[in-house]
Protein backbone atom coordinates (compact mmCIF):
# COMPACT_ATOMS: atom_id res chain seq x y z
CA UNK A 1 0.00 0.00 0.00
CA UNK A 2 1.34 3.45 -1.14
CA UNK A 3 1.82 6.26 1.06
CA UNK A 4 -0.91 8.71 0.71
CA UNK A 5 -1.68 12.23 0.90
CA UNK A 6 -3.72 15.29 -0.11
CA UNK A 7 -2.84 18.77 -0.94
CA UNK A 8 -5.63 21.78 -0.99
CA UNK A 9 -4.32 24.63 -3.46
CA UNK A 10 -5.05 27.86 -3.13
CA UNK A 11 -3.33 29.55 -5.57
CA UNK A 12 -2.52 29.30 -8.98
CA UNK A 13 -5.83 28.65 -9.17
CA UNK A 14 -9.40 30.09 -11.66
CA UNK A 15 -12.04 32.13 -10.84
CA UNK A 16 -15.16 31.87 -13.01
CA UNK A 17 -14.10 33.65 -15.86
CA UNK A 18 -10.80 31.68 -15.69
CA UNK A 19 -8.24 34.14 -14.96
CA UNK A 20 -5.25 32.78 -12.24
CA UNK A 21 -6.08 33.77 -8.81
CA UNK A 22 -5.82 33.09 -5.01
CA UNK A 23 -8.39 32.05 -3.19
CA UNK A 24 -9.41 32.70 0.35
CA UNK A 25 -9.79 30.49 3.29
CA UNK A 26 -12.86 28.74 3.39
CA UNK A 27 -12.49 27.26 7.53
CA UNK A 28 -14.69 24.30 6.46
CA UNK A 29 -12.27 23.44 3.83
CA UNK A 30 -9.79 22.64 6.80
CA UNK A 31 -12.17 20.91 8.96
CA UNK A 32 -14.27 18.29 6.07
CA UNK A 33 -11.26 17.46 4.03
CA UNK A 34 -9.36 16.54 7.63
CA UNK A 35 -11.78 14.40 8.72
CA UNK A 36 -12.33 12.92 5.36
CA UNK A 37 -8.44 12.36 5.30
CA UNK A 38 -8.76 10.82 8.71
CA UNK A 39 -11.22 8.51 7.84
CA UNK A 40 -9.53 7.03 4.86
CA UNK A 41 -6.37 6.85 6.35
CA UNK A 42 -4.32 9.53 4.85
CA UNK A 43 -1.10 10.78 6.88
CA UNK A 44 -1.25 14.54 6.05
CA UNK A 45 -3.15 16.86 4.08
CA UNK A 46 -1.36 20.15 2.95
CA UNK A 47 -3.46 23.41 3.43
CA UNK A 48 -1.79 25.43 0.58
CA UNK A 49 -1.23 28.86 0.64
CA UNK A 50 1.08 31.55 -0.50
CA UNK A 51 -0.34 34.05 1.63
CA UNK A 52 1.44 34.02 4.82
CA UNK A 53 -1.56 36.04 7.14
CA UNK A 54 -3.49 33.15 5.43
CA UNK A 55 -1.70 30.63 6.48
CA UNK A 56 -1.22 31.70 10.07
CA UNK A 57 -4.93 31.80 10.24
CA UNK A 58 -5.01 28.13 9.96
CA UNK A 59 -2.33 27.25 12.43
CA UNK A 60 -4.36 29.24 14.70
CA UNK A 61 -7.70 27.13 13.57
CA UNK A 62 -5.80 23.93 14.08
CA UNK A 63 -3.99 25.15 16.99
CA UNK A 64 -7.39 26.01 18.53
CA UNK A 65 -8.82 22.41 17.74
CA UNK A 66 -5.32 20.47 18.83
CA UNK A 67 -4.15 22.32 22.10
CA UNK A 68 -6.98 25.00 22.90
CA UNK A 69 -10.90 24.81 24.31
CA UNK A 70 -11.59 23.18 20.66
CA UNK A 71 -9.77 20.06 21.85
CA UNK A 72 -11.40 19.71 25.03
CA UNK A 73 -15.40 20.33 23.69
CA UNK A 74 -14.79 17.80 20.53
CA UNK A 75 -11.66 15.46 21.51
CA UNK A 76 -12.91 13.78 17.68
CA UNK A 77 -11.47 16.82 16.50
CA UNK A 78 -7.95 16.49 17.55
CA UNK A 79 -6.90 13.72 15.65
CA UNK A 80 -8.25 14.66 11.93
CA UNK A 81 -6.69 18.44 12.78
CA UNK A 82 -2.92 16.75 13.46
CA UNK A 83 -3.06 15.74 9.68
CA UNK A 84 -3.05 19.28 8.96
CA UNK A 85 0.29 20.82 7.17
CA UNK A 86 0.51 24.48 6.49
CA UNK A 87 2.86 25.23 4.02
CA UNK A 88 3.31 27.95 1.41
CA UNK A 89 3.28 25.73 -1.89
CA UNK A 90 3.15 22.84 -3.54
CA UNK A 91 6.81 22.46 -3.53
CA UNK A 92 6.79 22.59 -0.25
CA UNK A 93 4.10 19.73 0.55
CA UNK A 94 5.97 17.41 -1.86
CA UNK A 95 9.60 18.01 0.16
CA UNK A 96 7.57 17.28 3.44
CA UNK A 97 6.24 14.13 2.11
CA UNK A 98 8.93 12.81 0.30
CA UNK A 99 11.00 11.69 2.86
CA UNK A 100 14.20 11.36 0.31
CA UNK A 101 11.56 9.24 -1.93
CA UNK A 102 10.21 10.95 -5.72
CA UNK A 103 6.62 11.52 -5.05
CA UNK A 104 3.93 11.17 -7.59
CA UNK A 105 1.22 14.22 -8.47
CA UNK A 106 -1.85 13.42 -8.44
CA UNK A 107 -4.34 16.29 -9.91
CA UNK A 108 -8.12 16.89 -9.71
CA UNK A 109 -10.11 18.66 -11.54
CA UNK A 110 -14.06 18.76 -12.66
CA UNK A 111 -13.32 19.48 -16.69
CA UNK A 112 -13.91 17.02 -19.44
CA UNK A 113 -11.02 14.46 -19.95
CA UNK A 114 -11.20 14.51 -24.06
CA UNK A 115 -8.83 17.07 -24.21
CA UNK A 116 -6.19 15.30 -22.06
CA UNK A 117 -5.28 11.98 -21.01
CA UNK A 118 -6.91 10.99 -17.24
CA UNK A 119 -6.49 8.01 -14.87
CA UNK A 120 -9.40 6.57 -14.38
CA UNK A 121 -10.60 5.97 -10.63
CA UNK A 122 -10.52 2.33 -10.99
CA UNK A 123 -6.82 2.11 -12.06
CA UNK A 124 -6.02 4.80 -9.77
CA UNK A 125 -7.10 2.24 -6.87
CA UNK A 126 -5.58 -0.51 -7.93
CA UNK A 127 -2.27 1.63 -8.45
CA UNK A 128 -2.24 2.94 -5.17
CA UNK A 129 -2.71 -0.94 -3.47
CA UNK A 130 0.84 -2.08 -5.11
CA UNK A 131 4.13 -1.00 -4.27
CA UNK A 132 5.07 2.57 -5.57
CA UNK A 133 6.73 6.32 -4.88
CA UNK A 134 4.28 8.00 -2.34
CA UNK A 135 1.08 10.12 -4.28
CA UNK A 136 0.36 13.69 -3.77
CA UNK A 137 -3.76 14.03 -4.51
CA UNK A 138 -4.10 17.66 -5.25
CA UNK A 139 -7.01 19.69 -5.29
CA UNK A 140 -7.58 23.48 -6.39
CA UNK A 141 -10.24 25.73 -4.84
CA UNK A 142 -11.98 28.31 -6.55
CA UNK A 143 -12.66 26.98 -10.39
CA UNK A 144 -9.93 24.49 -9.70
CA UNK A 145 -6.69 24.12 -10.55
CA UNK A 146 -4.53 26.16 -13.11
CA UNK A 147 -3.40 24.55 -16.13
CA UNK A 148 0.35 25.24 -14.90
CA UNK A 149 -0.38 22.77 -12.04
CA UNK A 150 -2.01 20.09 -14.22
CA UNK A 151 1.20 20.54 -16.48
CA UNK A 152 3.61 19.42 -13.55
CA UNK A 153 1.99 16.54 -12.38
CA UNK A 154 2.31 12.92 -13.01
CA UNK A 155 -0.81 12.13 -13.75
CA UNK A 156 -4.65 14.02 -13.64
CA UNK A 157 -7.30 12.27 -12.61
CA UNK A 158 -10.47 11.43 -14.19
CA UNK A 159 -13.46 14.21 -13.30
CA UNK A 160 -16.54 12.81 -10.81
CA UNK A 161 -18.80 12.43 -14.26
CA UNK A 162 -22.32 13.67 -13.27
CA UNK A 163 -24.93 10.67 -12.34
CA UNK A 164 -27.73 13.24 -13.34
CA UNK A 165 -29.51 14.19 -16.41
CA UNK A 166 -28.48 17.56 -16.54
CA UNK A 167 -24.46 17.03 -16.70
CA UNK A 168 -24.18 18.88 -13.92
CA UNK A 169 -20.54 18.97 -12.09
CA UNK A 170 -19.72 21.45 -9.97
CA UNK A 171 -19.63 19.60 -6.60
CA UNK A 172 -17.81 21.78 -3.59
CA UNK A 173 -13.98 20.61 -2.99
CA UNK A 174 -15.10 19.12 0.11
CA UNK A 175 -17.40 16.59 -1.91
CA UNK A 176 -15.15 16.30 -4.51
CA UNK A 177 -12.44 15.26 -1.83
CA UNK A 178 -14.26 12.76 -0.15
CA UNK A 179 -16.31 11.27 -3.19
CA UNK A 180 -12.39 11.00 -4.97
CA UNK A 181 -10.99 9.18 -1.13
CA UNK A 182 -13.89 6.81 -0.95
CA UNK A 183 -13.45 5.37 -4.80
CA UNK A 184 -9.43 5.22 -4.33
CA UNK A 185 -9.00 4.25 -0.75
CA UNK A 186 -12.44 2.93 0.15
CA UNK A 187 -13.21 -0.43 1.62
CA UNK A 188 -16.44 -0.40 -0.97
CA UNK A 189 -13.99 0.34 -3.88
CA UNK A 190 -11.72 -2.34 -2.98
CA UNK A 191 -14.42 -4.92 -3.24
CA UNK A 192 -15.19 -4.16 -6.17
CA UNK A 193 -11.41 -4.67 -7.79
CA UNK A 194 -10.49 -7.37 -5.77
CA UNK A 195 -13.80 -9.56 -7.27
CA UNK A 196 -13.00 -7.16 -10.46
CA UNK A 197 -9.16 -9.13 -10.14
CA UNK A 198 -10.56 -12.53 -9.86
CA UNK A 199 -10.53 -14.91 -12.27
CA UNK A 200 -14.02 -15.23 -13.87
CA UNK A 201 -13.62 -18.81 -14.70
CA UNK B 1 -34.96 3.99 -11.49
CA UNK B 2 -36.89 5.16 -8.21
CA UNK B 3 -37.18 8.72 -7.43
CA UNK B 4 -35.00 9.37 -4.32
CA UNK B 5 -34.38 12.67 -2.58
CA UNK B 6 -32.51 13.25 0.46
CA UNK B 7 -33.64 15.15 3.45
CA UNK B 8 -30.99 17.24 6.26
CA UNK B 9 -32.50 16.60 9.81
CA UNK B 10 -31.65 19.75 12.73
CA UNK B 11 -34.29 17.96 14.85
CA UNK B 12 -34.44 15.61 17.08
CA UNK B 13 -30.66 14.94 16.63
CA UNK B 14 -28.06 14.44 19.19
CA UNK B 15 -25.32 16.10 20.84
CA UNK B 16 -21.63 15.10 21.77
CA UNK B 17 -23.25 13.62 24.68
CA UNK B 18 -25.41 11.85 23.47
CA UNK B 19 -29.07 14.27 24.80
CA UNK B 20 -31.70 15.57 22.30
CA UNK B 21 -31.22 18.70 20.69
CA UNK B 22 -31.61 21.09 18.19
CA UNK B 23 -29.07 21.99 15.79
CA UNK B 24 -28.61 25.66 14.31
CA UNK B 25 -27.88 25.89 10.32
CA UNK B 26 -24.67 25.44 8.68
CA UNK B 27 -24.62 27.17 5.77
CA UNK B 28 -22.35 25.13 3.50
CA UNK B 29 -24.63 22.14 4.20
CA UNK B 30 -27.31 23.75 2.21
CA UNK B 31 -24.98 24.84 -0.92
CA UNK B 32 -22.48 21.99 -0.39
CA UNK B 33 -25.34 19.27 -0.43
CA UNK B 34 -27.32 20.98 -2.88
CA UNK B 35 -24.55 20.69 -5.35
CA UNK B 36 -24.07 17.18 -4.13
CA UNK B 37 -27.86 15.96 -4.77
CA UNK B 38 -27.98 18.06 -8.34
CA UNK B 39 -24.79 16.22 -9.22
CA UNK B 40 -26.38 12.48 -8.51
CA UNK B 41 -30.17 14.02 -10.22
CA UNK B 42 -31.77 14.01 -6.93
CA UNK B 43 -35.18 16.28 -7.80
CA UNK B 44 -35.31 17.51 -4.21
CA UNK B 45 -33.08 18.24 -1.00
CA UNK B 46 -35.51 19.06 1.70
CA UNK B 47 -33.68 21.00 4.68
CA UNK B 48 -35.70 20.41 7.95
CA UNK B 49 -35.43 22.46 10.64
CA UNK B 50 -38.52 23.34 13.50
CA UNK B 51 -37.93 26.45 14.09
CA UNK B 52 -39.31 29.34 11.71
CA UNK B 53 -36.59 31.78 12.13
CA UNK B 54 -33.51 29.10 10.65
CA UNK B 55 -36.19 28.14 7.75
CA UNK B 56 -36.85 32.18 6.92
CA UNK B 57 -32.31 32.43 7.08
CA UNK B 58 -32.58 29.43 4.51
CA UNK B 59 -35.45 30.56 2.31
CA UNK B 60 -33.05 34.20 1.95
CA UNK B 61 -30.37 32.17 1.46
CA UNK B 62 -31.66 30.02 -1.42
CA UNK B 63 -33.37 33.38 -2.98
CA UNK B 64 -30.02 35.31 -2.93
CA UNK B 65 -28.66 32.23 -5.23
CA UNK B 66 -31.69 31.45 -7.51
CA UNK B 67 -33.19 35.08 -7.87
CA UNK B 68 -30.64 37.95 -6.12
CA UNK B 69 -27.36 38.76 -6.78
CA UNK B 70 -25.41 35.53 -6.62
CA UNK B 71 -27.48 34.20 -9.29
CA UNK B 72 -25.96 36.84 -11.27
CA UNK B 73 -22.15 36.47 -9.86
CA UNK B 74 -22.16 32.33 -9.91
CA UNK B 75 -25.00 31.04 -12.36
CA UNK B 76 -24.15 28.00 -11.78
CA UNK B 77 -25.41 27.84 -8.09
CA UNK B 78 -29.04 28.50 -9.47
CA UNK B 79 -29.86 25.10 -10.45
CA UNK B 80 -29.11 23.41 -7.29
CA UNK B 81 -30.42 25.80 -4.75
CA UNK B 82 -34.02 25.19 -6.76
CA UNK B 83 -33.44 21.79 -5.35
CA UNK B 84 -33.64 23.20 -1.66
CA UNK B 85 -37.08 22.60 -0.28
CA UNK B 86 -37.31 24.07 3.38
CA UNK B 87 -39.64 22.34 5.27
CA UNK B 88 -40.46 22.44 8.83
CA UNK B 89 -41.07 18.50 9.66
CA UNK B 90 -39.40 15.11 7.97
CA UNK B 91 -43.85 14.67 7.62
CA UNK B 92 -43.87 17.46 5.98
CA UNK B 93 -41.07 16.29 3.76
CA UNK B 94 -42.17 13.08 3.50
CA UNK B 95 -45.69 14.63 1.88
CA UNK B 96 -43.93 16.55 0.04
CA UNK B 97 -42.07 13.71 -2.06
CA UNK B 98 -44.87 11.59 -1.81
CA UNK B 99 -47.33 12.33 -4.41
CA UNK B 100 -49.91 10.25 -3.41
CA UNK B 101 -47.38 7.24 -2.93
CA UNK B 102 -46.27 5.93 -0.05
CA UNK B 103 -42.63 7.04 0.80
CA UNK B 104 -39.59 4.33 1.60
CA UNK B 105 -37.75 6.27 4.41
CA UNK B 106 -33.97 5.41 4.97
CA UNK B 107 -31.57 6.81 7.62
CA UNK B 108 -28.17 6.84 7.73
CA UNK B 109 -25.79 7.36 10.42
CA UNK B 110 -22.34 6.70 11.36
CA UNK B 111 -22.87 4.23 14.20
CA UNK B 112 -21.90 0.67 14.18
CA UNK B 113 -23.96 -1.92 12.79
CA UNK B 114 -24.32 -4.38 15.34
CA UNK B 115 -27.21 -3.59 17.20
CA UNK B 116 -29.90 -3.25 14.36
CA UNK B 117 -30.12 -4.68 10.95
CA UNK B 118 -28.58 -2.47 7.96
CA UNK B 119 -28.78 -2.00 4.29
CA UNK B 120 -25.43 -2.55 2.87
CA UNK B 121 -24.92 0.31 0.44
CA UNK B 122 -24.36 -2.63 -2.67
CA UNK B 123 -28.13 -3.61 -1.69
CA UNK B 124 -29.40 -0.36 -1.70
CA UNK B 125 -28.17 0.65 -5.10
CA UNK B 126 -29.44 -2.08 -6.73
CA UNK B 127 -32.68 -1.60 -5.14
CA UNK B 128 -32.85 2.15 -6.27
CA UNK B 129 -32.53 0.39 -10.28
CA UNK B 130 -35.26 -1.43 -9.51
CA UNK B 131 -39.07 0.01 -9.35
CA UNK B 132 -40.55 1.22 -6.36
CA UNK B 133 -41.89 3.41 -4.02
CA UNK B 134 -39.93 7.23 -3.32
CA UNK B 135 -37.02 7.04 -1.12
CA UNK B 136 -36.09 9.47 1.25
CA UNK B 137 -32.55 9.28 2.52
CA UNK B 138 -32.54 11.03 5.73
CA UNK B 139 -29.04 12.68 7.34
CA UNK B 140 -28.76 13.98 10.85
CA UNK B 141 -26.74 17.42 11.53
CA UNK B 142 -24.95 17.11 15.30
CA UNK B 143 -23.66 13.70 16.24
CA UNK B 144 -26.64 12.21 14.27
CA UNK B 145 -30.24 11.08 14.18
CA UNK B 146 -32.29 10.82 17.44
CA UNK B 147 -32.64 6.48 17.90
CA UNK B 148 -36.53 7.90 17.24
CA UNK B 149 -36.03 8.48 13.81
CA UNK B 150 -34.61 5.14 12.97
CA UNK B 151 -37.31 3.68 14.71
CA UNK B 152 -40.41 5.09 12.20
CA UNK B 153 -37.49 4.27 9.39
CA UNK B 154 -38.77 1.47 6.56
CA UNK B 155 -34.96 0.91 6.81
CA UNK B 156 -31.68 1.81 7.81
CA UNK B 157 -28.37 2.12 6.03
CA UNK B 158 -25.14 0.84 6.96
CA UNK B 159 -22.20 3.22 8.17
CA UNK B 160 -19.57 4.45 5.78
CA UNK B 161 -17.11 2.32 7.78
CA UNK B 162 -13.46 3.98 7.74
CA UNK B 163 -10.78 2.64 5.73
CA UNK B 164 -7.98 3.84 7.69
CA UNK B 165 -5.91 2.14 10.68
CA UNK B 166 -7.51 4.24 13.37
CA UNK B 167 -11.06 3.28 12.82
CA UNK B 168 -12.27 7.20 12.96
CA UNK B 169 -15.48 7.56 11.82
CA UNK B 170 -16.36 11.20 11.81
CA UNK B 171 -17.10 12.74 8.59
CA UNK B 172 -18.63 16.10 8.35
CA UNK B 173 -22.36 15.13 7.13
CA UNK B 174 -21.40 17.18 4.06
CA UNK B 175 -19.06 14.58 3.21
CA UNK B 176 -21.24 11.33 4.15
CA UNK B 177 -24.01 12.49 1.78
CA UNK B 178 -21.55 12.74 -1.19
CA UNK B 179 -19.77 9.76 -0.80
CA UNK B 180 -23.28 7.76 0.18
CA UNK B 181 -24.91 9.26 -2.85
CA UNK B 182 -21.80 7.96 -4.96
CA UNK B 183 -22.36 4.33 -3.86
CA UNK B 184 -25.92 4.50 -4.16
CA UNK B 185 -26.60 6.53 -7.41
CA UNK B 186 -23.00 6.97 -9.04
CA UNK B 187 -21.87 5.91 -12.16
CA UNK B 188 -19.06 4.22 -10.84
CA UNK B 189 -20.72 2.16 -8.19
CA UNK B 190 -23.42 1.33 -10.65
CA UNK B 191 -20.84 -0.19 -13.18
CA UNK B 192 -19.80 -2.49 -10.23
CA UNK B 193 -23.23 -3.58 -10.03
CA UNK B 194 -23.74 -4.18 -13.21
CA UNK B 195 -20.98 -6.36 -13.61
CA UNK B 196 -21.76 -8.14 -10.37
CA UNK B 197 -25.26 -8.91 -12.01
CA UNK B 198 -23.63 -10.31 -15.20
CA UNK B 199 -23.84 -14.20 -15.67
CA UNK B 200 -20.03 -14.97 -14.77
CA UNK B 201 -20.04 -18.17 -17.23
Amino acid sequence: MRRVALALVHHPVLDREGSIVTSAITNLDVHDIARSAMTYGLPRYYWVHPIAAQRLLVERITSHWIEGSGARRIPDRVAPMRLVRVVSSLQDAIINLSEGQEVEVWTTGAGSSQSFESLSHGSASVALCKPGPPVLIVFGTGWGLHQSVHDRASKRLEAIHSAGPEGFNHLSVRAAAAILLDRLLGEYSRGKHARHEQPIW
